[in-house]
């Protein structure tokens, strides 16, 4: 059977140990999220997680979505969890006090979602892409569509989608052909197909509200003429409840490699009618608003499957019994030792942990980022965190995607042939996991943001809030002994990451793909160097507590994971940044027909 | 809808141009194999993979095996396709003429499994378990039992399996439990238990001979005590035809991630009569040379599905519209470019095709040795030709599988969200492929073969093998301006091979768990080094084509391959190596508790 406990020790650390966790509670708005409310949230929800989420993974897995006359039925056992989950209170957490919500920090709402991806990413899509309209309508809806749809959101008895992808165009949104025709009464009767729209249809809430993005009459070509709607499956009654149905109906569901028991719908509007969100032809923005948020919240699910993966091969690790050590038998009583003596399923495991727990300091220093951008009283300050969010985002969504996938096939290499069977749930969370590097922009859209939007903003503003304080950490440390094993590497990684940033930019002017070629690998080499960094300040802050202080041992694992990331992990940015410095000729002057 | 064309054009090229496929039929007991006759069983392997296995390969999957009481049925067409396939002489193809094979040379055999694992995984499998069985029994049993078995296996009428794990062991074969107790009629009555049987049970033969290890009573402890028999589904009656029914049943098949055409069966043995092969605890010697013909098997299995997912790839890249290219718009007059203009995309199907052509060019230089040993009139070219393929033989079959998961996930990702559907067939590729790194020995227990057992042996006499070779490569062209490009960065992964290779054999002296804490990273390094090697003569062989030589541009993207891969995947050699320099410590020292 598969397990899963929510790693609260390792998410207080990074919070409170790494993250300043309480320094929450000084932002404005945020006051009552010291320690002791947060802990409680993270309490309960991993109670949840565990005991209501997790039991339906496999099963869901299995089960799948139900596709029969236009309605879509979840897996069994999916409804009930959904009316725990709402009466938890847990759809309102990260949202606006205004309408109903809890207001909590991104960092508790990041640690929450984990947990959720964790213990099942199917369920977590539906509430994930009501968080997502929510997002859009509440920074660009009227005041009437707020009061109207956001505490039905909040409050979960209604679920959004976010409807963008055509059969013919996904990542060029300007192709979109979906038309919006205005009604006398201000409404649009909205015509087109959407697919792959997550939770388009299902059976755990009264309502679905769809945010479409769709071409006004005349409207400019490309992504300059694209609207945003709002279109209820029912439309609202006057008393504000589920009404008329409205012109929209899931015409399919999509079999997918995996989450399963996520509901993929082909839609189709026939005149439904919407609501034009925002002004004409700027939907583009509210989009990319909501894209953000998504895009961080897809990096943590890469995270959370790979925290769920590890867990059942290090278990899985000291049950199973193959082999003798090399050294010499270690549990010489039993007829083989258990295949954690092992160095090559110790380098899988440590690589998997190195990766989770690097990672999870990742999501937390961008969604601490996150909560200053909104709370911090200081614009500047404000600013200045807003500008570091924007530039982690793709390299959060890429990078923790990308080693979540690798994370959750060190999983099933570590069970052997019994993590390709679906009993033992490794092979899920592979399938599961694939999506996370396509889905919300493919990982090769995040490293092109990153290298060509995000690089040259403000002419390199965006970087300086990274590379700064990571130089002044180097400077700082350079000369401490005790640190030498973190700081040097990190400086190592960092100067390639410098090397490489310069080169691109210098060749990128002349020659717009050579940004593009090089694109993938610099996003690799940005986040590896980010979490050298991360680990370099987990060594300095757990190395004090070695000794008396660290009974279990919880310090003295995290200094002995941050010298296996920097010893065994981290020399991947030697050759990333070879290939990058190889350039794009070899790939541009390849002739097209030779492929 | 899917597509697969058999690569005839560069199977040619590496056959004839590479690996001096025109001296098989220079090799006594080879002489018919010239090219005509090979061109035409690869024509004709081809328009069966096409257009016979290849339609079955996503309906296969679909549809999976199905166990009702105590049988297996295969997905709709299997059996059907099994006729042809037979018919058509295919199981005979690589068998010993003197139980009516072909004799095939293993060049010829190994490109003709390449085309079936593209073509159908699943498919291949049934036939691929046969030949295992053929293997050990032509090695290793009685004349009686070779004659009554082998034309059966041979022709196809009757498959094979191969029963090693039980619920508790699979690598570690040591703890096998099922055992065997003599009869007085000579043969004995097995009881047991064996999991993981692939085609263990189906309905596409009259029978099904099953190689079972076994313990016989007072067996010596460990694999010093396990013996090797046939037993068959049926047994074999006076006149050869099957008879009375053995107790031997499946008892359950197992749900997997991918190759779910292919049944993965628990084995009863509930006093089944099995015939010892070979000597009284004497199994693991057959069970290894059938091993080791399966292990380049199934590395030409990553291979395979390398192969057709790249196929796929390129062909939606040529297809789908989406954004424009970075350099100004390629095809003004669409509404977008296809995204084959896009350089990570560039990359992406030139990393896939770099892999494919490279893993080709090894697997057809093992095949090639393999071909030597067996047939060279002179003992010494045999036994060279033998050591290389030990040496290789766990390279192959974890990098190639790597490889080939890697390959398929970039094919996935060239797809983007739909390369995640069923529909497109990309992601069967991924689930199919997945497997492939488990089983036969996972790739960290052929890693541990590669350092542990090839790399000391005969004090170094395999590794010569490959270092002699590629040593005097290097001296040879070092000079030549024109492979400057190739041979440069040859001899510096090949130096930094070297380099690995003397740390872990010094290390490993006094700390066994030395080398397997270095062995995934040396398999990686000393396999891409092999790799650069054969793209360095790929590159050699084939500028001199450039020009009026080269109509349709072939020659031009070898060259153009082999540079990408020197300048864009060859690098990783760099992170490899530092990974391995840095010694076993940190995953050793790591407290078991604290994972």
């Amino acid at each position: 059977m598969p397990i899963y406990k929510a790693p609260l020790r390792d998410m207080r650390f990074v919070l409170y140990e790494l993250m300043d966790g309480d320094g929450l509670a000084a932002l404005p708005g945020l006051e009552t999220f010291d320690r002791t409310l947060t802990d409680a949230i993270l309490d309960e929800a991993a109670r949840l997680c565990e005991t209501v989420l997790f039991p339906l993974n496999r099963s869901g897995d299995e089960e799948g979505c139900r596709f029969e006359n236009g309605t879509v039925a979840t897996p069994d056992g999916f409804a009930e969890a959904y009316r725990l989950f709402r009466d938890g209170g847990w759809t309102s957490l990260a949202c606006d006090p205004a309408y109903g919500g809890q207001g909590a920090p991104a960092t508790v709402a990041t640690l929450f979602q984990e947990m959720m991806c964790s213990a099942n990413l199917s369920f977590g899509t539906y509430p994930g892409l009501s968080h997502g309209a929510y997002v859009a309508l509440h920074g660009y809806a009227s005041e009437e569509i707020k009061a109207r749809y956001l505490p039905k959101l909040v409050d979960g008895t209604w679920s959004g989608t976010m409807c963008l992808t055509e059969p013919h165009c996904g990542t060029d949104l300007g192709l979109i052909r979906t038309s919006a025709e205005p009604r006398e009464d201000g409404s649009h009767a909205l015509f087109g197909t959407k697919i792959f729209i997550s939770a388009g249809e299902h059976d755990l809430t009264e309502n679905i509200v769809h945010l479409v993005l769709a071409r006004l009459p005349g409207a400019p070509k490309g992504t300059a003429g694209i609207s945003l709607f709002v279109v209820p499956k029912y439309l609202p009654a006057e008393d504000g409840r589920p009404g008329l149905r409205n012109a929209v109906a899931c015409g399919s569901i999509e079999h997918k490699m995996g989450i399963r028991a996520s509901s993929t719908c082909l839609m189709n509007f026939d005149g439904a009618t919407g609501w034009l969100v925002g002004e004409p032809h700027k939907g583009m923005r509210a989009m990319f608003a909501m894209m953000n948020a998504e895009r961080l919240a897809v990096g943590v699910q890469g995270l959370g499957l790979g925290e769920v993966s590890y867990q059942n091969a290090v278990a899985y690790a000291r049950d199973r019994l193959q082999g003798r050590s090399l050294a010499g038998a270690k549990a010489p009583e039993r007829p083989a030792d258990p295949i954690l003596v092992h160095p090559d399923v110790r380098r899988m495991l440590l690589t998997a942990r190195a990766h989770v727990e690097g990672c999870r300091a990742l999501a937390l220093w961008a969604a601490r980022a996150l909560d200053d951008a909104r709370h911090h009283p200081d614009p500047s300050e404000r600013r200045a965190a807003d500008d570091f969010v924007q530039l982690v985002t793709p390299v959060v969504k890429a990078l923790l995607t990308d080693l979540g996938f690798e994370t959750t096939n060190l999983g099933v290499q570590v069970f052997g042939g019994h993590g390709y069977i679906r009993e033992h749930g490794q092979e899920q969370h592979v399938r599961d996991a694939r999506i996370a590097q396509i889905y919300e922009g493919t990982n090769g859209i995040q490293a092109l943001d990153l290298v060509g939007r995000k690089m040259p903003a403000h002419a390199g503003r965006y970087l300086r809030r990274f590379f700064h304080p990571v130089a002044d950490y180097i400077d700082a440390h350079a000369a401490d002994p005790e640190l030498a094993a973190f700081v040097g590497p990190l400086a190592k990684a960092f100067g390639r990451l410098q090397q490489a940033t310069a080169t691109i930019a210098r060749r990128g002017l002349s020659r717009p793909e050579e940004a593009g070629a090089a694109a993938s690998e610099y996003l690799h080499l940005f986040g590896l160097t980010a979490l050298a960094y991360l680990w370099a300040r987990t060594a300095e802050v757990s190395l004090p507590h070695l000794g008396e202080t660290d009974p279990d041992g919880y310090y003295r694992a995290k200094v002995a994971t941050a010298r296996f990331f920097m010893e065994r992990i981290l020399p991947r940015t030697g050759a990333l940044s070879a290939q990058i410095m190889a350039g794009a000729r070899t790939m541009m002057d390849f002739e097209d027909a030779a492929f």
